[in-house]
């Protein structure tokens, strides 16, 4: 498993994927499906997000982050939406250069979160996407019946509630692409990492869903920015948000205002 | 919606995609994730294919046949598990010449099919992919439950049972390769098409579900070849299998032993 000679199909699946794969539902993939028995009395809430090299994150990336933010956006979504996660499938799309070494890489990134994160590998595909690592995620929560949060759920007098710093991955991003900007920026060795991470690996704050869901009337992960994600929620929930802009949360690391940011969002 | 202006990402969803989507569980695609309120007594049965242009598909095929291939190739492997369809989550991954109008056809097809076969969409993901389109589907189906029709249930004394003649798809893709192989096959007009459909466009055996679960100790769809398939399924049950190949129905259409047939699986 540590020789770069590529495996088949068939042994990619048995000696990196099925390891990851839940036993009683997945038949450690070797099916063309899997079964799941629901929670009694829970919906399940599903999410997928799409995620393709050089647009949401870079190819040289380490492929043990690629892969838990293949997660974790997911699990942010989950998360936002009051659920627990539950599982997960994986569409694997290779780029040409894939090695064994590689996949072994990003599949300890899966197995490390799956652990973190308390879901199991349900099924998926693994396909030839030559120019580029295309990786697709269904993911699967469970909330009690008819007690998903939704976007469409804020009211007026609400208040608006974030869970961390805002702003910090899109930071993070400048930082990625512009190797001297921390230096010009003066950033700490530990603030540039900060910011750093958190564009790689997102947080979801998946211990927080029960208390979402107990406390909250909408709910959505910030990932295209604070203001615009919050037009979207005001827009679908017939209400306007006031942000009294001292009030946000930043980290303390940058300078904020001095910094060139780029729209980043998941289109363009 | 007919003219070529490229939609922004909400226009996309509210025009072509929100159409498509189940009021109750995705909340026309409004929001970040989807409630599935699992059916009372039943096991939820998931897959995932993902299909690549030049791989999988050309992609200069008719755009809602490219749609319906990617939902049927999941529905076929939904039938072959005794389940009846009930959702899906799409990834588009739209390649970097889409134009509106092709988004038009292609949805039309993926509207097409979720009448046929009985299924709405659930919520997915929009992104660029530059160089080929890529698609991703998770399709849900629904059993009794424990019903799953697994892999690796053959036994001793069962009998091999296919649905349809075996190897028109292959034949239907070197006719797609080679225009000129038809005429030297000697090929009614009629039986070309047969075949070419055959490629183009899968028959799932949604119809055959029920029948299937109740009389069938395993089951998977053909998509590799019946013999590369059977030996998968040997494997998983600790069987052997025989085949009379006198006994495999083949369509009269092809001089089958003559064709240069190349393995045309879903991984190279």
């Amino acid at each position: 498993m540590t020789s770069n000679r590529r495996p088949t199909e068939t042994e990619l699946i048995a000696w990196f994927l099925a390891p990851l794969a839940s036993d009683a539902a997945a038949f450690r993939l070797g099916d063309d499906a899997a079964a799941l028995t629901p929670p009694d009395g829970e919906d399940l809430v599903l999410t997928k997000d799409v995620l393709v090299a050089g647009i949401h994150f870079f190819a040289d990336d380490p492929p043990g982050d690629i892969a838990r933010k293949a997660l974790r956006v997911n699990l942010s979504d989950l998360a936002a939406k009051g659920a627990r996660p539950l599982a997960y499938l994986l569409g694997l799309g290779l780029h040409a250069d894939w090695t064994a070494d590689w996949l072994a890489t990003f599949t300890a990134g899966l197995a490390d979160d799956q652990r973190t994160y308390g879901l199991a590998l349900l099924g998926g595909d693994t396909v030839s996407s030559p120019e580029r690592l295309t990786l697709s995620v269904t993911a699967i929560g469970r909330v009690p019946r008819g007690g998903m949060l939704r976007r469409d759920g804020a009211r007026p007098g609400d208040i608006i509630a974030v869970t961390g710093s805002i702003g910090d991955a899109a930071i993070g991003l400048q930082l990625r692409l512009d190797a001297g900007l921390s230096g010009r920026l003066g950033l700490s060795e530990a603030a540039a990492a900060h910011l750093l991470g958190r564009y790689l690996l997102p947080q979801p704050r998946s211990g927080l869903a029960e208390a979402v869901q107990r406390l909250a009337s909408a709910g959505m992960d910030v990932s295209d920015g604070l203001a615009g994600d919050l037009a979207k929620m005001a827009g679908v929930s017939g209400v306007r948000i006031e942000i009294d802009a001292g009030s946000v949360p930043l980290s303390e690391a940058p300078a904020w205002p001095s910094l060139p940011i780029r729209r980043c969002g998941r289109w363009r």
